[in-house]
């Protein structure tokens, strides 16, 4: 059987199926598994990427069922029973086919810019290993910047940081360049002040954090506040381009900040494969591209094709499609069973329809500071911010990451300092390399 | 004054200048210090690029006379006393000039490719840390790559890596290639055999580690013998392409290594500011673009101009040049040097000649594995390798790097296992990404 996709879903389908009788082969453009909800904290860096990367191939060294494969997964044919190949770059010059009896897509997202395509290269996001690396270099390149200019205005532009999209990875991403502005950043320069950072944190609802009960919007808001981030809500961005943002309010008023750094954490947008697999089987496929699957994750008509995570929409008792919350735990506990309904039917057994089991959100602000929703307890503060440690160390894959992590966070939270903040963005080419 | 190059020279001299009457600035074109001595092992994941780099804003950050400018300098004006920079892409489109009283240029080295530029674009070094995470994603695509290949010609090509150069970059680099292969990826692939892999080292001479003993370059052979490396001495490499290394022996007896991985760990020359200064001031420049400065670190005949590292010579006594090793003791010795000749100017005091105390070598092979020559005393095997381990940490810049660093070395010895073996050069411009 086939896997494509090293996510949550992916790998805890083929850790689900180590050991069996099934014959796996995990797919994935890239040689690791990203540690996604840690992602943002490379973007500033906080953690280096590989505290929240780990080889595919390790994870799965121990089972030798398991066979990972290089490579990106384009298209389908349902009848064949074959997923098509595009190797990446120096793999293979040929597309090849690989067959499956069964198939688990799990594919993932990304973000989508609301039809604006154009605005991805202004905006960017830090979803991806390399785009969180990336944004790492603008921020700190931002204020090099900002220390060389002489024109006020200027300065004023490289200091103003804008984050689009007011849920988790939004409010942690803005948290972060706050506390990196306020507080690591501080004495770091000599011309500027990095304290006079303005880091805006944009969203076009009435309050950050939907996902949260509003009492907890509200102290995140306060929270972010307190770092120094200005939350405005009820303003949907309109335009990026290379130099601002602009917004627009329910009353059609317009707003531009002047800013060199967008990070974009909004709109969702599933992997393509979703709606390749739709048009191929009939099923239905929503704006965000999402496949709707069956109540036990299959592909209407194709028992032997499962779907899970955030590209899909689940089937409730009723018929109807469910999005369930794009979110570790769900993308986790799909994947387990996905992995268990290949063992059953291996065993000839049935298995029951998935259930989504709704744990509770957590989001982190800056260093002390979260806020959790347990639906039976809410939490803010301190305590909220180690449950969220605890949760996010104890679900890090990897012994020695775990470790890694732990000292890294306990340096920033003693010492006020985040050991990789590195500009390694240079492309030079290795022909005007030189030792200097 | 004006410091170019945040190495261990620019860095020693800053660091000696901290809280000084001198006003410094401090120039690289990176924002963080390089631990040149542990880059090699970025290039096969046995530390991450974090681990081994550590930012030149936050050594300085309790310094408030000593300020950090991110920027490449690419000329001089010794008359009017004043540096040209070319800003790196991003900070400023125009190019600036930066006034001196006093200028320490510590700009370092590269490697050379023995007049053969085209080269480089084949064999690729681990001297930047760039390039280093450029190297790590080859060596690891290229067992991807063979786990893929359906042809046993082309998956032996795959398999072999060349390093050439057989001094303790080139050394350990082949052990470390050696130990990926036999040891931390025996698991990870269900096709090929990594033990399978062809490790060559390179050298032009008669023996290895040529700064060493002859009995420690015999006994790390010996070493890299068992982790599988074979080492090829008395082969000059006479060209380079994408898919082999020619050597020819002393016979004239050419050689061919059919290849798709080739580190370069050979040649060295000097920052090419090393002969604009010669050219700018009358003073030698050697082949390797080394210029010749006085037995004080100066610039003949610009006692305001210190010049020191790799890319400088140093008067003798005799008024003979000299060329001290390219390690790092040699800049750190040289940097505390030129910042107490500064201190000493201060304060009208006169200063005694450069002396370079040769403190002794060492090299690692592997695991558990290096030779150590003290002079006094030589040792190999473990007790060289704990020597090894305590220097390089000893000098590590930045507590919680080296708390890291014990975290992963701890982790390879005890499990043999690799934490940062990412591919991560996966170049997707924003605009393919996707979610999968």
């Amino acid at each position: 059987m086939v896997i494509i996709g090293g996510g949550f879903g992916g790998v805890k389908a083929a850790a689900r199926l180590r050991n069996s009788a099934a014959d796996v082969t995990l797919i994935d453009k890239r040689n690791f598994h990203l540690f996604q909800p840690l992602t943002y904290q490379v973007a500033t860096g906080a953690l280096a990427p590989a505290d929240v990367a780990y080889p595919l191939r390790a994870i799965f060294k121990s089972a030798p069922n398991v066979r990972v494969l290089l490579a990106e997964a384009t298209g389908f044919d349902l009848d064949a029973r074959q997923v098509t190949l595009t190797n990446t770059p120096g793999v293979s010059s040929s597309p090849m086919s690989v067959p499956y009896d069964t198939l688990i897509v799990a594919a993932g997202s990304s973000y989508s810019y609301f039809g604006h395509e154009e605005w991805r290269k202004f905006a960017w996001e830090v979803k991806t290993l390399e785009s969180a690396v990336a944004v790492r270099s603008r921020i700190l390149r931002a204020f090099e910047r900002a220390e060389m200019a002489e024109d006020p205005a200027a300065r004023a532009a490289e200091m103003t940081f804008v984050v689009v999209g007011g849920g988790p990875t939004g409010v942690e991403m803005a948290g972060q360049i706050g506390e990196l502005a306020g507080d690591t950043l501080r004495q770091d320069f000599r011309v500027i002040d990095p304290r006079a950072a303005r880091v805006v944190l944009v969203d076009a609802l009435d309050r950050i954090l939907q996902t949260f009960p509003p009492s907890l919007s509200a102290k995140a808001t306060r929270s972010l506040d307190r770092l120094g981030v200005t939350t405005m809500t009820g303003q949907t961005v309109v335009g990026v381009d290379a130099e601002s943002v602009t917004m627009r309010d329910s009353a059609g008023e317009t707003q531009r900040i002047v800013t060199r750094t967008v990070v974009w954490a909004a709109g969702v947008t599933a992997s393509n494969l979703g709606a390749k697999l739709g048009e191929l089987s009939g099923a239905d496929v929503d704006k965000a591209g999402r496949v709707t699957v069956e109540r036990d994750l299959t592909l209407t008509g194709h028992p032997e094709v499962i779907v899970l995570g955030d590209m899909v929409r689940v089937r409730g008792k009723d018929g109807k499609p469910v999005t369930l919350p794009g979110v570790a735990p769900a993308a986790i506990q799909q994947g387990h069973y996905a992995g268990t309904l290949v063992r059953d039917r291996l065993q000839g057994r049935s298995t029951h329809p998935f259930h989504y089991r709704d744990k509770g959100n957590v989001a982190t602000i800056g260093r002390g500071r979260a806020v959790v929703d347990l639906h039976v307890l809410r939490l803010s503060g301190l305590p909220a911010w180690l449950v969220w440690l605890f949760v996010h160390l104890w679900y890090l894959i990897g012994f020695q990451n775990r470790i890694v992590v732990i000292v890294r966070w306990s340096f920033s939270f003693f010492t006020h300092g985040r050991g990789a903040r590195l500009i390694d963005d240079i492309t030079v080419p290795p022909d005007e390399a030189s030792g200097h």
